[in-house]
């Protein structure tokens, strides 16, 4: 790591800081419109961060940054920290008087689209801070699917990308095609976020809560406008069936969705992790319906509609929550837990392991299964029609392992700080995952963070970030390699 | 898989079950001694097994088995098979009225030396019965090591052996050596236990439990004489510290005492697992022991024999406790659960995931953030001043993989039986990992097994013997390859 890379790192980031303090006009413009008198909140912190960025850009000024992948960590780390730590300002700044642990943690819980809040109060909190918290989730999300498209995967940790593995035009000319793809995913993802607004409002939400319910729905982000969630619109099918509709969608490669824009093709849709992916949404919603449907005895309909709203919320680690699901009886609960690993595709805005690592991660079970009784046959590990490279087979060896003793370090760091142990343990999981809520009496679905000392809230915001940036990405940063010769 | 190697394989346990009637003459003749009447269930159960057990062999007789993997893997199988319902008889016969489910649950757990149990009113049950659970405890634990060093590791899943990695002599004339080798086990396993038993004697405790005790102490069993298990002794330090240290040689590669006792080298004490294992064990209980300095006030002495006692359990997965430790607080409970997971060594009588295996497995991700920066460069994994071949790196991913998707599926299993998350959750873990207690008010340290559904019991049963049998054995019994050809 050289003085000119981490020069060029700080840069972009600087000139990414100055677009996020313009992000800021938005909630100004809200509580203007509103009359709330907090615009001035937002005005100040954009003024302020845009200042501060601008300085920082122009020190920083220089020469083009050198490609290389040790470049591409450094600045992946930074552009989220920016974004951590300017999406806090105008929590400090605001009428809520929030501590800086708070400030910051509320901010990296929107930036990687986790979606737990320290926030008591939501309902009547200035609009323009509930817009603030909706435009995080947007733009984390955003961030994340541009990260897990076309970042990740020439780092090779981000696994499956079809631009990395189908496209020939990608590898062939990178940054000619950069613009056009970047174009549509921004318009395709705005898109999807006005069709889920309009489907929110027609079923019935008003206007406000339903322009902010669709960013965090199709960012799998989880923030909500009420502190108890989608718990006020448990008896309306139609928004949460929207809710389901959007947050799959959300779960998507969202490459498919970029190349039919681009090329009218469908053909990413064989991607065999779509398959995954869906396969256990529906089992998981299913075997709970059928739960509910026995041991509640309401009807099937009501019983789908809650389970699935819930279980696509979990498995997307969007995090909304339509009832009190760790109510439900012990089965759901643990199907809940196993649903907090889950993830969606890569490409999605969706944390957890994700259905092409599970994919991989199960081929290569059924092959070292085989090759102990033929140990001397040779069987490529298949991912769909393709065989799979031997890094990415690594990298998904790489990722689960430093997920679960992240996991493990979490939660007994959790422990230290006080909290019980369904607590620590589920707190670190759910941040990790960027799920959104646990389990437990604290931090379950109608729950929040606000109570959970200082320490405990750094730990998972350190954790959100760590599972946001698919983990190795964070890791590689500490060891001596990146920082040698 | 063949006709003549399946008979094979019924043959060899059948002989094998011969030798376990005849061991069933020594709780008879115990509790002959202190004039209890059950006596007669020994003799009997004795009788039925021994005779059921010789006319098997005696239709099974045939051509020598074929030497080959599938064969292997079908005989450890069966052997454990044999062993936990040939165990089963007595219980199942005794005057304590056991169910088939609970008399199969404790044999199984005795076995597989996990220790769980399902019996209320030990400290009264008659002398032979407790005898035979120690018994099978010392068998259990004399199996697991033969396995471990003879067996799995040229099934390339016991993973390291220094019999196979080092010594040349086994390689060349492997069955020459191999009588030579078991007897050095069994003096040395049979001495451990008499100087374990020696030691607690010594120490205050009385000369039936003393034995007992002993069984399942070097065996890391975890069966206990008494329903509160080891909470009697908690004020003998004495007692406790000798506990603790042949739970640790309990842990420790028995091929290191073979290896001595044969040649007088001690080399083998190099092997890095040792290291890691050690290393593990001191941190957990300095850890915690400051911190129940801390908490409460106890001289630290003290809060270090009990916290030494019942990680040394947890950690070689014995599963005795001397206090209730889920009271001892968030962060100690946290490290309970994460103690839960580790295990000893391989060769050794412990289960968990096992020293070698992290040490591989941090290899291996120390290697993967390496190569993430330089994707090109080639480095071996090392295991000591070794490489590790590839066959065993895939061994471990295979384990560790299959160990989590077992987890996860024996959890929401043992929810749908309607037990609680806590107790669903740990319940798994601790039957696969062949620790024994787990948290929760049902089957903590001071709970046991005997309130759970039938259904329940079957599946911890079934999850004790797949993970004393390292998952991949059983596993690979139910590939459709096994079978084919």
């Amino acid at each position: 790591m050289n003085r000119v890379a981490i020069r060029a790192a700080i840069h972009v980031a600087a000139v990414f800081a100055i677009y996020l303090s313009a992000a800021m006009l938005i909630p100004a413009a809200v509580d203007l419109y509103y009359g709330n008198k907090d615009w001035r909140v937002f005005a100040f912190s954009a003024l302020f961060m845009g200042g501060l960025a601008m300085a920082v850009a122009l020190a920083t000024h220089g020469n083009a940054p050198p490609v290389t992948s040790r470049f591409g960590f450094l600045l992946v780390n930074l552009l989220w920290l920016t974004m951590a730590l300017a999406g806090a300002v105008p929590f400090l700044a605001s009428s809520l008087d929030m501590s800086i642990t708070d400030a910051v943690f509320e901010s990296v819980s929107g930036i990687t689209t986790t979606g737990s809040t320290v926030i008591n109060g939501l309902d009547h909190a200035p609009p323009g801070l509930l817009m603030w918290r909706s435009l995080l989730s947007f733009m984390g999300g955003l961030g994340v699917i541009a990260l897990g498209l076309f970042l990740l995967p020439f780092l090779n940790i981000g696994g499956i990308s079809y631009f990395k593995i189908e496209s020939s035009d990608i590898e062939d000319r990178p940054f000619e095609r950069f613009q056009t793809f970047t174009l549509s995913l921004i318009g395709i993802y705005t898109a999807l976020v006005i069709a889920c607004a309009i489907s929110y409002a027609a079923a019935g939400m008003d206007g406000f809560h339903a322009v902010n319910h669709a960013m965090s729905t199709v960012a799998t982000g989880g923030f909500s406008t009420h502190d108890t969630s989608f718990l006020r619109y448990a008896d309306n099918p139609a928004i949460l069936w929207t809710g389901t509709i959007f947050m799959f969608i959300g779960g998507l490669p969202f490459s498919i969705m970029i190349l039919f824009a681009i090329r009218g093709r469908f053909e990413a849709l064989r991607d065999p992790q779509i398959r995954v992916y869906a396969g256990y949404c529906v089992v998981f919603a299913v075997a709970v319906a059928i739960y509910l449907r026995v041991t509640t005895g309401e009807s099937f309909f009501q019983a789908l509609t809650q389970s699935t709203f819930n279980f696509m919320s979990l498995i997307t680690t969007a995090g909304f929550a339509s009832q009190d699901y760790t109510l439900w009886g012990p089965f759901a609960v643990t199907c809940v837990f196993v649903a907090t690993f889950l993830g969606g595709c890569s490409g999605s805005t969706t944390g957890g392991i994700k259905a092409y690592r599970f994919l991989i991660l199960f081929e290569l079970m059924a092959n070292g299964l085989r090759r102990l009784i033929y140990p001397n046959t040779v069987i490529p590990v298949r991912y769909g029609d393709r065989s799979v490279p031997d890094d990415m087979q690594r990298a998904v060896v790489l990722f689960i392992s430093s997920f679960l003793v992240l996991w493990a370090i979490t939660t007994v760091l959790l422990g230290a700080t006080g909290l019980d142990f369904i607590t620590a343990l589920t707190g670190s999981l759910t941040s990790l995952t960027n799920v959104g809520p646990g389990l437990g009496p604290i931090i379950g679905p109608v729950g929040n963070f606000s109570s959970l000392p200082d320490a405990a809230k750094w730990i998972c915001s350190a954790a959100m970030l760590l599972g946001r940036l698919e983990i190795l990405a964070v890791l590689v940063i500490f060891t001596p390699t990146f920082w040698g010769r």
